[in-house]
Formats: C-alpha cells, structure tokens, sequence
C-alpha cells in the first residue's frame, strides 16, 4: 500500500515536471523574457525560482545540500528586480537540468520507511503528533506549487 | 496508513480550495470580469471553469450526479467566448458554493477502503493493472489543476 501511494504522488511529480520542461523547451529566450502578465513576474525569474525551490527541497527532505544557494536568495528570498540584470537563460537552463538530474536520482533511492519519515522542519516532537508531516507530503505541496506557476508560464506561449 | 495517505491528499486538497476561495471572496465583481492576462481568459470563466470541473469530480468518483452538466460544457468543454454574454457572477459564485459543499460532504463520507477503488472512467481491467487509478488520485490531480488556474487567478489581484 505505502508503494501504491509513492507512486500516485510521484507519477504527479514528475508529470507536472514534465509539462513544465516541455513548455520551456518550447519557449524562445525571448519569449521567457517577457513578462507572464502586465507587471508581473517573468519567464526567466519564474524558472529561476522553480529551479531554486526544488534545489531547496534536497535539504527539506534531508537527502542533500543544495547546489546553489545563492540563487535561493536571488529567486525565492528577494522579489523579481527587473531593474537588476537577470542571470543568463543558458545558465539557469543548466541550473534546472542538474537540480532536477540531482533531486530525482535521489528521491528514486528512497525506501517507503524513508518516505514516511519526517521532513527537517518539523521537529520529533511535533511530528509525533503530526504524521502526515513527511517527505512524501513534500512532494506533494511542491507539485501543487508547481502547477500554480505552470499555469503562469503558460501565458508565455503564442495562443 | 491509508487514513494518513487519505489526510494528506484531502490537506493539499483543502488548503487549495481555501487559498482559491479567500481570493475570489476578495476580487471584486470588476476585477472578476478583467482577462487574468491580455487576451487570456477572465476570472469569469475561470470561477466557472474550476466550479464545473468539481461539480464533474462526482460522476467521476461515483459519488453523485453533476449539479449543472450544462455549465460542464460552457465552461470546459467550450473556450471562452469573450462575445457571449458571460453567466452572472452571483450565479457562479451561487454554483460554485453549492458545487463544493456537495461535494465535500460526499467526499467526507468516503472509507478508506472505497478511496483506494477505482473511479469510474477507468475499466475493471485496466484498473487491475493499474491500481493507482483509484478515488485518492483524482483528488490528486485536481488539486493540481486548481492550483494551475490558481496561479492565473491571483494576477486578477492588485499589487
């Protein structure tokens, strides 16, 4: 049972991270330097920020250190600045592939007894109580906000 | 463990639906009827979108009948047709708080055993194949598709 379950939130994982690589993919560097909407953020701070959230998930779930940190602070901590030149499509491009090559080869060894174990911000005590605080509730809440910034990329495209 | 895989999708699901709502409460009926961006669909359409996409989740799950199936075709089946006169939005939102207390009622009335069978748009035999096709997942994904237009739905909202 505990397997049935890590494959339906991993199958939504990684379908979500699918459609969002294929969006990309399909996007020009033009095109991701836009704008998703009037004054809002942009393509290019959008998958710095997607890429700079699941980098962060390594150390959340316990199984590594990020790779980049300081695009943490760039991507997630700060607001986009557009007045700030942004960091190279190519680069952040390179940053998505190794955070994604790195996160999944790691999540693909965990047993289910490691998925249903705690996350590192709950606490032992806290998470006695609380469960369903675990790694695999990390995944889930990742792919929903995946999802709602798919739904913004998704504006960069010609209709 | 199948009460904790069941809190943890029914979580994400509840916190979607909470974070969607507080933000429709707090648009304006103006601000509703604007394009989330240029020449994208309006809050309108989306309100009624994702109202007709749950009000489909209970003949989906074998749980009920759709409340408006003619709402399914207007707002899912048919694009949005900015020349149409659009539904008023008492109406929707009307649908949309009728939509979810069904809904959720239904939903909550579900044992362990009948979320791990499967919905009704897979057969017995490929569902023998593929368990993951069961009543949990759909919320899964729905969740998921929430939070897509969620993601839109929020650009609605002065900065």
């Amino acid at each position: 049972m505990e397997e049935l379950f890590i494959k339906m939130v991993m199958d939504a994982w990684h379908t979500s991270l699918k459609r969002t690589e294929d969006l990309l993919n399909n996007l020009s560097d033009d095109a991701l330097k836009k704008e998703t909407a009037t004054g809002r953020n942009t393509g290019v701070y959008l998958l710095g920020h997607l890429a700079a959230v699941h980098d962060r998930m390594m150390a959340l779930l316990g199984i590594g250190e990020p790779l980049r940190p300081d695009l943490f602070e760039k991507f997630v901590s700060e607001a986009e600045n557009k007045n700030q030149p942004t960091s190279s499509i190519p680069d952040l491009k390179a940053y998505w592939k190794d955070v994604h090559a790195s996160l999944n080869e790691k999540l693909n060894r965990l047993t289910p007894e490691e998925w249903f174990q705690k996350h590192t911000s709950v606490s032992e005590e806290d998470f006695a109580k609380e469960l369903h605080r675990n790694r695999l509730n990390v995944v889930i809440t990742r792919t929903n906000h995946l999802d709602y910034h798919r739904g913004q990329l998704i504006y960069l495209k010609e209709k």
